[in-house]
C-alpha cells in the first residue's frame, strides 16, 4: 500500500452510492490502494449548492434513473428490499453517527457504514431512528457504548458539517464520488473506468 | 439487419453527443443493427421540461463535466478545436436543417449531421450562420439546392418541434440518448454497456 488512498464519498440515501460501496474496496485493493470513506449530503449539494431538483422528482430523468438503477441491479445480481422509487429517509442521524465514528472511533467507521448501508438497501430498514442505527452498529461489532456516544454526542453534527464543507471545497457534489490522485470520478458507472485508470496509471 | 434499429438522439451543442456519434454506428453494425439519428434540443428538455440549470453553469458539476470530457478526449485520442468550456452556439438553425433533411431528403440527413458535427467540434466552426451550414452540406455531398431548401423552408421549424416533442414523449431528455428495443441509455459513457447489451441480448 505505497500509493495514496482513494477518497470515496457517499450518502446513505443514494442507491448508486450503495452499489458502488459494494465494489470500490475490491477494485482499489487489486491495485494496491486503500479507500477512505467519507459522508456527503446530496440534499445539501444538489438542492442548495447546485440549485437543482431532487433527482427522482426531476421530470424524465427520475424515471430514467430508476430504470438504469434496476438494470444495474439485474446485471450485478442485487436483490434489494428497498426500491429507488421509495421515499427517502432523513440521512442526518446516520451520517452524523458515521462522521462521529470517523473522528472518534475510526476503526469502527467503515464496518458501521457497510452494515448501515446493507440494513438500509438490502434489508429495507429506515435508519432515521436511533434503534435502527444502534442495530447496524451491533451488526458491525461496534460496542454499544460507542454507538450510544455516536448518536448522542452534540459534536457529531459539526463534524458532519465540516466533512460536507470539506468535500464541497474539493468539488464533490454527488454520490458516489471518487478522487484518485487528484482526478475526480462521479457515478457508479465509472467503476470500470476507475479500474482501468488504476491499472494503466491514468491518461 | 433483421433486428430493430437503435434510436440515437443528439444535440449539435452537446460535446458528449458528438463523441458518441463517432462510435455508435460501429457498435451497432458489429451486432447487425442500424442506427436512426434524431435531433433533440437540450435547451428545451433541461431548462423547460426538467427545470434544471444549463449543465456547464451548474456549480461544481460544470467543472466536473469539463474535466470528464477532457479525460474522455484524451482516452480516445480526440483533439478538438472547440472546447466544452466555450460559449454555446444557437443550435436551432442546424437542427432545423437536419430535421428538414430527415423528412425531405433522408439519404442526406446522416452525412450532413456527421459533417456538421465534425465542423463544429473538430474544426471549431459555429453553425449558427447559414454559410457554415451550407459548407457542412457541401462537405457531405448534399446538393446546394437541397441545402438551400433545408435552411429556408419554413416547414423546417415545425418538423424540428415535432421531432423534439416525439422524443420527450418517449422520455428522451439528454444527449446522447439511445433507445434499444425499448431500453433507454443516457450518456456517452454508456457505449460500453450498450455494446455488452447488444452482444448478450440484454439482462
Amino acid at each position: 500500500m505505497d500509493r495514496a488512498p482513494i477518497d470515496f464519498w457517499f450518502d446513505f440515501i443514494s442507491p448508486f452510492g450503495y452499489v458502488a460501496s459494494l465494489r470500490i474496496d475490491d477494485i482499489a485493493a487489486r491495485h494496491g490502494r486503500e479507500v477512505r470513506w467519507h459522508p456527503i449530503l446530496i440534499g445539501v449539494t444538489v438542492l442548495k449548492v447546485m440549485g437543482l431538483r431532487p433527482l427522482m422528482s426531476t421530470p424524465l430523468k427520475g424515471d430514467y434513473i430508476a430504470r438504469e438503477f434496476e438494470r444495474y441491479c439485474r446485471k450485478h445480481g442485487l436483490r434489494l428490499a428497498r426500491s429507488i422509487r421509495d421515499p427517502l429517509m432523513d440521512p442526518l442521524p446516520v451520517q452524523r453517527a458515521f462522521a462521529w465514528l470517523i473522528e472518534h472511533a475510526s476503526e469502527h467507521a467503515l464496518p458501521f457504514a457497510r452494515a448501515a448501508l446493507h440494513a438500509h438497501w438490502h434489508d429495507g430498514v429506515a435508519l432515521d431512528v436511533e434503534a435502527a442505527i444502534h442495530a447496524a452498529g451491533s451488526a458491525a461489532g461496534v460496542p454499544h457504548e460507542t454507538m450510544r456516544e455516536a448518536t448522542s454526542d452534540p459534536r457529531a453534527s459539526p463534524l458532519l458539517r465540516a466533512e460536507v464543507e470539506g468535500a464541497i471545497a474539493r468539488g464533490v457534489f454527488g454520490s458516489p464520488y471518487f478522487i484518485i490522485d487528484g482526478e475526480p470520478f462521479f457515478g457508479a458507472d465509472k467503476l470500470e473506468e476507475i479500474d482501468a485508470w488504476l491499472r494503466s496509471g491514468g491518461w
